[in-house]
């Protein structure tokens, strides 16, 4: 039956030869499963990456999936893949961190309470205490862990002991304004993701609203992407802008920017949780 | 090797079933193509119609098709495929047709110039003279073909000759305000690419900008779509639209309007070009 | 000072000729008042209807005002113009009629609290109940007024009664799925707001978004208007689209459309609550 | 009579103060002159700079304009105005940088032949003579003047005697790929219009495609600026951006790219060719 049980993905990546579509859908096709969408994407047409993105159905998948694994092994090795199988049943643990602006928080709850978010919202946790009647309002748990400059690691170890005992899986920066240690995005590596408030590369770092203002940009912009260790420099999932003009002081450009936010969060957010995403060297490749 | 030369598509519609992309996959492996690009959608999950798109690379081409054709017709047969198979080095034939606005001429014309639309550009036929210049300087065959009300007949009967003489593939009307009759459409099925001054269904017909100014419209679109007998109404292509105001008048939205108009339909026709689109009961699958 | 007690905005509509700006800035330079903002437009260069709208500072309005308004009219009349003082300080009353589709409701309750809506929501009315704990959650009264088909106009009548108790200045109908009458059409001319799930005129009436997917469009909008006798034909106030593909079914085009009705409709009604919009022949001219 | 000939614009910068509009206003009035379209916008409220377009018409404005101009100089003076009048019979005198990339060129010269951009064409400069055959087929001068890097500066004077024998108001570099010098920049400051193939400030410099391609960016634009001693940095005109995603490769993105170059710079030069640009600060405010 063709239900949200026995709906799996494999996500692939390999050096690209002659025959790995073929030799892939074969095995669904002996499985028994039907493929429903199939993506693909090679870095470069002779001696490239190919990158496979393979929705199919299953009757039994539950059962099946660890025998399909099994059985998939060898083929995996043939093409040495790095590889990586995904029920959609599973729903994503995702911990939102946010600190005073609460737009993008807001949006991503609306978002998965109008069941547009596949996932299941664990908890969101906060330097502040601005978005506890919010949160619980949606019926959340919300943690309230200030960050302290000259102690920011034992925050970081009540987050992390949070999001380990919670078993989360990705982790929304919200507009969360804290930079997180190179041992927290580690251990997240590639599942966190940040919203920044401009259309990066331009405006890094602090205070982009003001310095669009100052630079008289006639659009202003966001960005979801990949936090990495070099800040605002991680890959990039989605992007958009909006229009503005010489009206706009950087106050007013704050709030433009907040639609454009919004939905470029909620964008990225939706295709991470659908494994619609794959991180290639600093980019992404975007099954959307 | 991986020339133009040597790349080809495989276009396919069939009764959706278990085991269709792996046997074609299979199928293009065995013959030893490389696939390079791959698309599929179909239009329900279960009982449903699958289309597939898939361009592959193949060394010696040219010599192969033939015996590749052969060997696919029993693959094609079992799964009730109808199926086409398009040569990447065979361009398209088009014929433009004109009348007295030469934008959309234009941007196509620069289009195949820079390279952008790989297409053999046999021929621009116009009711008026208005475009013969501007056709002269790209050295291309300008034919002018008045149309009168009382015998349309006649100069139908002159352009079918035209385009059969030179074996067009596509015709593009690139404003060209009269209508084609039954018997022209139906030689050229979803072959005759239109651009309408409108974001369709709205303002069907005549006068679409002095329509949309009394109406108040706040954006105002371009529509491309295939022609069908039912003006206005066939399968829709791309659409695009640009922000107005109450301060364009109607000649204001449709200088406005020139510019969606034109990056429309260069849009739809390099889709058409390179085998993207696929009819269906009166609507398009763009695998763009 | 400079505050928004001292801000006031006049609204003028008339026939075009020389000396009407210079007069109407004279008048206001006389009274003491500063120009902080002027928009004009005239329909016809020679012959036609001026609109402006000026916004001022004027120490002391509240209490000048009157004596202002008073010494305008004869210059107002000696220029024939229809016109309006409306003080910034003095928010518009704000009543939204909801169905069961929550999306749009909730961006106004939420610009609204982040203070992007310069009104007092009154109530929210709905002829369902789903809307109830979203609106108390904000503090809100919730009005939940059945409306049965044999009987729609007792409902009209509590409707009313509740808007004329409020002294309501706005009506905002964010997916309110009844039509109203001509009488209570009538009461508010030019203050009911409504948002269509369509970019119209395209799809008038029931159903639009499965009516896009038969069409096979490849934009899908939304459009705020003022509500008049013809459905759907009232003045647009604003418009916007996204953009779709094939992929998309009827629901999947409804999910993706509402974020466009949402910020379609937060936009209109921003602009409605500062004065912005002004309606003319079925049209409206936005000063935005 | 409201024709071309008697179409005057006053462009006038002051500090800002209560009745300047009122005594602008009062002055044409006096004068006999109709106002067409009035824009005004102030840096800040209390005590800022504030700037003001306004077109009007003025019977017999040729044999009026000296006398107009004579009587407004107190008023000037009073509020301390820097103002410009420009007739709108006296079109600005254009000349077009280009180097091998000529799509931009292509379409200034398409737009000025569609009468769309309401100038005189009196050259086309090139380093290169790529871009010779297309000058020639619109009948306008074309002056191929190689740039050599060991001795930029005589390049230089001859561009700049060309210039100044041919009075020319605007200088665009339509993807002119030279670095112009101080002195030339001081001889047309705020009169060369260049136009730069991404978002500024993101990717300012050589190659933007290449390394927006390397950041993986999923939009690239462009944008139109006075250019100025600090390169990319100067005051922006105009922006636009497209969307673009992983399967773009950095010549993809440069063809893309074409596009959103080509109407960005058209339209900033239109602007700026009807007096609707002001520069403020390294900014723009545009009143279009």
């Amino acid at each position: 039956m063709m239900t949200e049980e026995n709906r799996g993905r494999l996500l692939i990546a390999c050096p690209d030869s002659t025959g790995i579509v073929a030799a892939v859908a074969q095995f669904l096709y002996r499985q028994g499963a039907n493929i429903s969408a199939s993506d693909q994407y090679s870095t470069d047409a002779f001696d490239g990456t190919l990158f496979m993105r393979i929705e199919f159905h299953l009757d039994q998948l539950p059962a099946q999936e660890r025998s399909l694994c099994a059985d998939f092994a060898p083929l995996a090795e043939k093409f040495q893949m790095s590889w990586r199988y995904a029920p959609a049943r599973r729903r994503k643990r995702m911990a939102i961190f946010v600190s005073k602006e609460l737009h993008c928080l807001q949006e991503l709850l609306w978002e998965w309470q109008s069941g547009q978010l596949d996932t299941d919202i664990s908890m969101v946790v906060s330097n502040h205490d601005d978005a506890q009647t919010l949160v619980k309002s949606f019926g959340l748990p919300f943690h309230h862990i200030p960050v302290y400059p000259n102690d920011k690691s034992s925050a970081e170890a009540e987050q992390l002991h949070l999001l380990e005992s919670a078993e989360i899986d990705v982790v929304v920066l919200a507009r969360y304004m804290q930079i997180l240690s190179p041992t927290f995005l580690e251990r997240y590596a590639n599942r966190i993701i940040n919203i920044h408030h401009s259309f990066l590369p331009a405006f890094i770092g602090r205070n982009p609203y003001g310095r669009a203002y100052e630079r008289g940009v006639k659009l202003i912009g966001a960005t979801a992407h990949y936090v990495t260790e070099d800040l605002d420099e991680g890959p990039i999932i989605e992007q958009d802008v909006t229009r503005v003009d010489h009206r706009y002081d950087a106050h007013a450009l704050r709030i433009a920017g907040r639609q454009v936010e919004r939905s470029v969060l909620a964008r990225a957010v939706k295709w991470h949780l659908e494994d619609k995403v794959i991180v290639y060297e600093n980019k992404t490749i975007v099954f959307a």
